[in-house]
């Protein structure tokens, strides 16, 4: 039994293939002015009553029936419970995915550097991990324990002091996997709270949630919309928008495999994005019949069709060269190099949120356990922006000490371009320090 | 002749000390709707016209005449002409402060890293510079050659491929040392265009301005409201607040040092902060004499009194313990530590953008040559955040390959928590590597 697909089929050597592939990639996220309306009654109710809204609104939202705050909070005995719930070959799972997620990500670990100038001046920078950090899980059917792992494990590597994770329990239930990974990446409190009044006890503190120095973690419309309304009262991740796969095969990858990997792009959202590339014309065709005999095999068919018929395609290039173009114009979330020799591509790829080389690393290994991160800049915003790390919860301050014979040089210079500035008062300090 | 000064004098003794810092502290931007249409329509009008309305506005806000974009590009010529204009002094101080500022942002540059596991796995990220990047400098009064300086440079030492500089040029009027530290700093075009209008050509791009990746640099509440709008179609440095500096001192420096690095914050802004912490009382006092002393001598007379009395604050400590306390309470933007022995205090401040050490570290001399970067956070807001960097302007993707054995057994781990969540298509994409 095959089910047709019905995924656009480009060449770049198509009339119009430019305008063509601008269309594939164009999104944009529309604000919605009734959300901002109920999220900013949201965040100004959390601020003014603090503990008694953030109650109100979970009993209300959640279907919960708490009378204090301390009733929504997970013990330590919830966590051990948790860790005893789910399977031994689950846990292990975790535990291994957790111990390589922490190795890869302490390569990234920043130290504080100096140096002395001749005269004795020190110069250098100071980093420091942030104070304390909170994380947002999903509720319910989105509710991944890889989420936690990926989100709170560079914190932990960074020597945040302290982890709040918040995280809806509709009706009280919860995923004990989510739990689980809590436990495993060292989460220090969990509150089962969601939704803008989560974030706003992140962003402001009430009497039970402590004010953290910034929020990570995905959500929904209203959980996106209260990140970017407390943006400068706290730090934040950026925010995402639909998931990304461009593979790019050379031809030679097993049909059904290079089907997968867009699949399981694909079952994440209808707007979800699969993009397969090749200068093999005819691969691309067998890689679609590798689609039609899959599709009605697979659990989310339904979702996985409306992903691959609304913004996916296969595009038929002339060469490599060709596809390292689209790989930088697309700079896509996730690349995947199904190709010979990989590593000969790498230094012309400029913009890709992660790159899964050779036809062996599924882009799924990266979702869970290869070890970096799976929280990735999308909607092409590889062009400046980087994979979730260490470095998003260390900062760094200047560290700046001139000697007495710098602070009289330097003066002279900082005196003259002040006084271009007309800041005369930054002059006079710095004159107060020449000697001559 | 000498002015009183209306300066808060606190002490962490008081009764009700807390709120009275808290609300010291208190800062907020209020979001002016009017604004925000006016910028949406600038937005939507450069989007959909280009060339033709950022013309229409810049010859409306700036009172220019030209009737195409190019007359508002600056040419070689321009450059050379300006380096020309200016005294061999400024252009020495420039040269100078450029030199510094390249040498110590060289070591902010992040270089790739991979490693290799025992079954051939390599992983790694591989850092890239960003391909564009606009830089927003503000015209008329405000005009800083510093700012210009401290914004590209770090650009440059990333290895950013272009950079296009906006400016205003209210009347046709720009400042030469503008013009030479642009030349200087190695900006490539740069355009007489500001406000929305420019931010809006830079992100968009236009038939002549090139679209960027990434804006930096200040501006006012119509730049800011625009870059805010387009953040996500480029990526943005921070949004600052007003300037501020705290200044600690153990009662031994030159009370008129003390009172000028004071003014030389204050000196910006009406909103500027200006605290000086001390555990010596009377030396506080000292330092309010020298400030009614210096005060008439001041150019800047008006707005560094209308600081100093709004949001500024002469505050007593107990001992030194209580001062670092207060430091990582404020997250100062400029920390002074006029003190001793300074590096003694160091590992225990914990937040601070820029930390200048010792008695002759005027905090004047890093806003413009001493080599860190004056683009700093602000509103505590280095809880979360670091100084303007290289860092700003690289990028890093991850880099996965795995082995064929692997991708075996990592297949398994991840085919186990990808079922857990559901996302059986993931699942099965790493089982097709699974090879016993």
């Amino acid at each position: 039994m095959t089910q047709s697909v019905n995924i656009k089929r480009l060449a770049t050597s198509d009339d119009g293939f430019d305008e063509s592939l601008q269309k594939l990639l164009a999104w944009e996220t529309v604000s919605d002015s009734r959300v901002e309306q109920v999220v900013d009654e949201i965040l100004s109710a959390i601020r003014q009553r603090g503990d008694a809204a953030l109650l109100e609104y979970t009993n209300r939202f959640d279907r919960r029936v708490a009378t204090v705050i301390s009733e929504l909070e997970m013990t330590q005995q919830d966590f051990v419970q948790a860790l005893d719930a789910i399977s031994d070959t689950e846990r292990e799972a975790l535990q291994l995915a957790a111990d390589r997620i922490r190795c890869y990500h302490e390569h990234q670990r920043q130290d504080s550097w100096n140096y002395r100038e001749d005269d004795g001046t020190l110069l250098g920078q100071q980093v420091t991990p942030l104070d304390r950090v909170g994380i947002y899980v999903p509720g319910g059917k989105a509710s991944y324990p890889s989420s936690v792992l990926m989100n709170a494990m560079p914190a932990k590597v960074a020597g945040v002091g302290e982890i709040i994770m918040v995280v809806p329990a509709p009706d009280g239930e919860l995923n004990p996997l989510v739990l689980a990974a809590a436990a495993i990446a060292g989460v220090d409190r969990v509150f089962t709270v969601g939704g803008a009044q989560a974030v706003a006890a992140l962003a402001y503190g009430t009497e039970s949630v402590p004010k953290v120095d910034k929020i990570v973690g995905p959500g929904n419309i209203y959980v996106a919309t209260a990140k970017r309304a407390v943006f400068g009262a706290v730090g934040l991740d950026m925010v995402a928008g639909p998931s990304e796969i461009l593979v790019v095969c050379d031809g030679e990858t097993d049909p059904d495999w290079i089907a997968m990997d867009l699949f399981s792009q694909a079952e994440h959202d209808e707007d979800a994005q699969a993009i397969l590339v090749s200068p093999d014309s005819a691969f691309l065709d067998r890689v679609k019949s590798s689609m039609e005999q899959l599709l009605p095999t697979m659990e989310r068919a339904g979702m996985i069709r409306a992903a691959l018929e609304n913004r996916s395609a296969l595009i038929a290039v002339r060469d490599m060269d060709e596809a390292l173009e689209l790989i930088n114009r697309i700079a896509p979330e996730h690349l995947e190099l199904s190709v010979a020799e990989p590593e000969a591509l790498l230094p012309r790829i400029r913009h890709a949120g992660a790159i899964f080389m050779g036809r062996y690393t599924a882009e799924a290994l990266g979702d869970y356990c290869a070890g970096p991160n799976h929280v990735l800049p999308t909607s092409m915003t590889a062009r400046f922006s980087s994979p979730l790390g260490v470095y998003d919860f260390q900062k760094r301050s200047s560290i700046i000490m001139c000697s007495a014979e710098a602070a009289s040089r330097l003066g002279k210079t900082a005196s003259t371009l002040a006084r271009g500035e007309s800041l005369t008062a930054h002059a006079r300090s710095a004159e107060y320090r020449i000697q001559d």
